[in-house]
């Protein structure tokens, strides 16, 4: 049995050894898997080219397994692959550590305003209105993370890991998801239907929606309403979740205080995009995550699962089981 | 008798009220104090102008203990008062949280290249070499704060706030101080002998040294050749602690990563400062702390201990002793 590994990141391929059974074989994501290589069970992907999945997913036909290292599985469903027959698995947690600390330095960026006082850094002019004696934790305005209100819409494992450091530096953390409850480290998590109460009373909202048609939209003009003018919004999820038309003119008009956004409807952001000149409008490009950890951990587990035949870790809903 | 308690911010007064001989009286910290107040035995400060302080000290014949809400006592020293006579206390612990707040944000923006960021967008450009796949940790970089090594010299109060949030983060905190030993969260303290090796090993320097003599360009231009190539220095402390023609040229030269420099040593930054434009140079105008928090508690505690004949919390070494 063969499994495919991306060469589109430094795997340690010694800490996937000991499938008696399996071989190992690199290859290359941005090119055609080459002929020797077609017959392979297992495909490990990685920033993929879209050709490269397209045309693996017409030639591969002994495929059984799909192990994607991105937080997502849209590249790979999009190529074409048979879900129905072919297990996908996502790399859902690899990215949980370096999306929330990116996570973190946006709401810092955002609530210490380095944006502005680069600004001025540029001009070569001091910000003093930023610095110096300043009132604490002033009503009406996002200046600090302790005390503020801060929620996470899309509580899964990465909310998890921003949840406690947003807690010692001083933030009320309430979680949205369409599972209400109580999830670690002990933050209660609501309904969507419960949006109307909360979004009233947030300081700063964390979006970490997947990409799906039943998230489209989902922070739309109406619901930025329903926010404190101060208030900020920070999307580190999909671009799709937010109606960037409302966005702007949110911003615009005073609706909100600012966004912070790491994902956009179309990457890169076109030059013709209106956001990017928005008054307190903070842009990175896709960089939150982009850099797995624990990738060799992951594909060993799900191996010994493949290989005893046990649900794999991270399933996509429904592949490879005959249920879509 | 009368404390005098400054409007320069917002203090919540009946929290101090209820010590029976003692009147509380606000006033102006820009203008002199005014003849009927002059008499006072305790005085409050925030914030005052150099002339308010220097017009006190003259004056306030009856002044027996400051209570600077400050972190540190250097405004009031250089007012001469008779600090032989006069109990000097500082706010130190008031700024802790802001403090470690802002540092966490200036590292955060240094890791994450924020500031980097915000140069492209104010151009309309997409910072592709800033997202997207890329490599995890790779080594001669500081792009995280997972596994980087942070040196905090300087280890005090804000120190043992703000390394757990680090900690949190994935990073390995050591401390440099004059006192070795280990300080919470267990973090180790060496003394500054030690500093060749320490600062080699380095990926973030955080300097959190007070405004003295003894710490007068502490950082100088053989300190930074010790670091690696790719470190970043943050100055949340005094500006006099780094020798900023020296970091001009480390900075120029590629000597060290980048800074994030919170203070400087003349404040504003002069326009003709050349620190303005270095590379991986970020500007915060003097925006760490500047909102001190728990002031009405340190100020009970203090008048309690007072009024007790019992040693002052924060007491400037030998003030009011006749010990200086």
């Amino acid at each position: 049995m063969k499994l495919l590994y991306p060469t589109s990141l430094a795997l340690d391929i010694s800490r996937i050894e000991g499938f008696p059974t399996l071989t190992l074989h690199p290859y290359d994501v941005k090119t055609p898997i080459p002929e020797d290589l077609i017959d392979a069970e297992i495909l490990v992907t990685w920033a993929n080219s879209a050709q490269n999945l397209s045309d693996a997913a017409k030639r591969m036909k002994n495929l059984q397994w799909i192990q994607s290292l991105a937080a997502g599985p849209n590249d790979v469903l999009s190529a074409g692959f048979d879900a129905s027959k072919i297990k996908i698995c996502t790399g859902s947690g690899l990215h949980d550590r370096t999306v929330a600390e990116h996570t973190l330095g946006m709401l810092l960026n955002a609530a210490r305003r380095f944006y502005e006082m680069r600004d001025y850094q540029n001009q070569g002019k001091w910000p003093a209105h930023l610095g110096g004696p300043q009132p604490d934790r002033p009503k009406g305005a996002f200046t600090t993370l302790r005390d503020a209100n801060v929620t996470i819409w899309g509580y899964g494992n990465i909310a998890k890991t921003l949840a406690p450091n947003l807690i010692a530096l001083g933030a009320k953390v309430k979680g949205v998801a369409r599972k209400p409850g109580v999830r670690e480290p002990g933050v209660e998590v609501y309904s969507e239907d419960k949006l109307p109460e909360i979004l009233k009373e947030t300081d700063a909202l964390v979006m970490i929606l997947p990409g799906s048609e039943s998230t489209k939209n989902a922070l739309d003009a109406e619901r930025m309403k329903m926010l404190p003018k101060h208030a900020w919004v920070i999307n580190v999820g999909r671009g799709t979740s937010i109606d960037e038309k409302a966005l702007k003119e949110a911003l615009d008009n005073g609706v909100i205080g600012g966004a912070a956004l790491d994902v956009f409807e179309t990457e890169p952001l076109p030059e013709s995009s209106p956001l990017w000149k928005c008054r307190n409008m903070v842009l990175s490009p896709h960089a939150a995550g982009g850099r797995p950890q624990g990738s060799e951990e992951l594909i060993v587990d799900n191996l010994r699962r493949f290989f005893a035949a046990q649900e794999l870790k991270n399933l996509w809903f429904g592949s490879g089981v005959g249920l879509l």
